[in-house]
């Protein structure tokens, strides 16, 4: 049984005309910013407001990290309309106390989506990770560096356009799947959609993000089984709690060659910078 | 008829040890993130996660930019009690249809609070903002200028932590709040709910915020008339849209002497840099 879902495209950026600080008018892009309404078997669920990249997968992926859907043969189809903003999803046989599922709500710190229905706080202490000493569990800073430059070299709306978030799911510095959204949790629920449709786990994966890491990220990424996130950005007391917690590796402020492990250093296989290491050697 | 407000306080930072490239183990400040569940009368509404600095006053604004309080003496008391993370707003008269008020759900793009309740854009299209020609709701370049050194000079929590977003009201280049929130949209709604208390309109104010324009930052901004916003980050398309329809001015990628407006040119008294110019004028 397989699931059937629309491809459904809008354009990523509009361009307008400015006024800078020369008092010279130029034209430059933004990103698109849509609301996507949310239909599960003709009941409204929600509203997305989001960039517009994969919406299928974003709404997939939506239904799996709020747990609103166990399993993926449950759906029939996710058909989304441009048009009419909408995302009709059908399921084979209703989705059980959808009511009761939704009906608490947290409003969280992050970048994006921005809402977890609740009882997740009590889900996250059944996670098992993979074993710190487990190879596909752990990442060597030279790993790092690479999957960092991957990130530096990938084509991307927030070259052209900024203000949006990015986020990428790696196999070491192999990248699988990068999504680009104007919320940051949009673009995570859209790579666990992408991951969940084609049966990829996360236990040998690393999340990197742009957004920050709050509790929600850290969350999301434990629901998903991925044991590293790796942000352009910092952390936040609870999100790092949350990750030391669930014994993952959370990295933050990385980019080229720089980076700060905030918990989880029993995954990570340093090889330390030599420049300060050198400069601690002439006594400065 | 006075409203009564606890004043709990948390710490606002977490000491940790990280380690960095070099393979230095060293102590660093991260922001505090927090759950405050909100319960009005006895009945749970809502999980906010914040850093803590005024957590009444979120509360307050929240409920007023969600719409759920009309007026501020419908209010007895919030009681916010940070060893159970609960805010108690207990009302007068209770609120009328507080169910259906909190059905629709918005999941929207920005950082931070991220969930507004249904009816907000039917509700937009009424809001008048002051005539562009009235001086009030006007900004020019050097005021800009001096409010965007008033932000750089400001002692925060990011400068000691990082990862969370700042807002200030203006009064021209007067700073008269100042708040900040691990969500932006807290921050927001935190000044909405100080200027609900003291009875401070938005018509002759410009918001400040380091957080991206996006659909839900400008709804709230109008939602208090206030006709000016200025953005260190980018806007999206929707949150430049929505700020042409209602006639507000934009500002983004405001540090410095630097910035781009993205819309309501008539609000702005430009008084170009000269820099490019005389490049101009030599002809390159």
């Amino acid at each position: 049984m397989s699931i059937r879902l629309t491809e459904a495209r809008a354009p990523l950026t509009h361009e307008l005309e400015v006024l800078d600080e020369f008092g010279e008018r130029r034209r430059i892009a933004i990103p698109a910013e849509r609301s996507l309404t949310v239909f599960v078997d003709k009941r409204e669920l929600v509203t997305l407001m989001t960039l517009g990249v994969a919406p299928e997968l974003l709404v997939l992926g939506y239904l799996r990290n709020q747990r609103l859907v166990q399993r993926l043969d449950d759906i029939d189809s996710i058909t989304v309309d441009w048009d009419v903003q909408t995302a009709a999803v059908k399921t084979h046989r209703g989705i059980a106390d959808l009511a009761a599922k939704t009906a608490k709500r947290i409003v969280t710190t992050g970048c994006g989506q921005g809402t977890v229905f609740g009882d997740l706080m009590s889900e996250i202490d059944s996670i098992v990770l993979p074993e710190a000493s487990d190879p596909a569990g752990r990442l060597s800073q030279a790993t790092l560096y690479r999957l960092l430059n991957a990130m530096r070299v990938q084509e991307s709306t927030y070259k052209s356009a900024g203000s949006v978030h990015g986020c990428a799911l790696f196999r070491q510095d192999e990248m699988l799947c990068f999504i680009e959204d104007v919320g940051r949790h949009n673009a995570i629920d859209t790579i666990a959609g992408w991951m969940w449709l084609r049966g990829v786990g996360g236990r040998d994966k690393t999340f990197y993000t742009t957004g920050r890491l709050t509790s929600e990220m850290v969350i999301k990424s434990a629901q998903m089984e991925v044991p590293i996130i790796v942000s352009r950005s910092g952390s936040t007391q609870m999100g790092f709690e949350l990750a030391q917690r669930l014994g993952m590796c959370l990295f933050g402020r990385a980019s080229n060659r720089h980076f700060i492990c905030y918990c989880g250093f029993e995954r990570f296989d340093a090889e330390p910078e030599p420049a300060r290491q050198s400069r601690e050697g002439s006594g400065s």
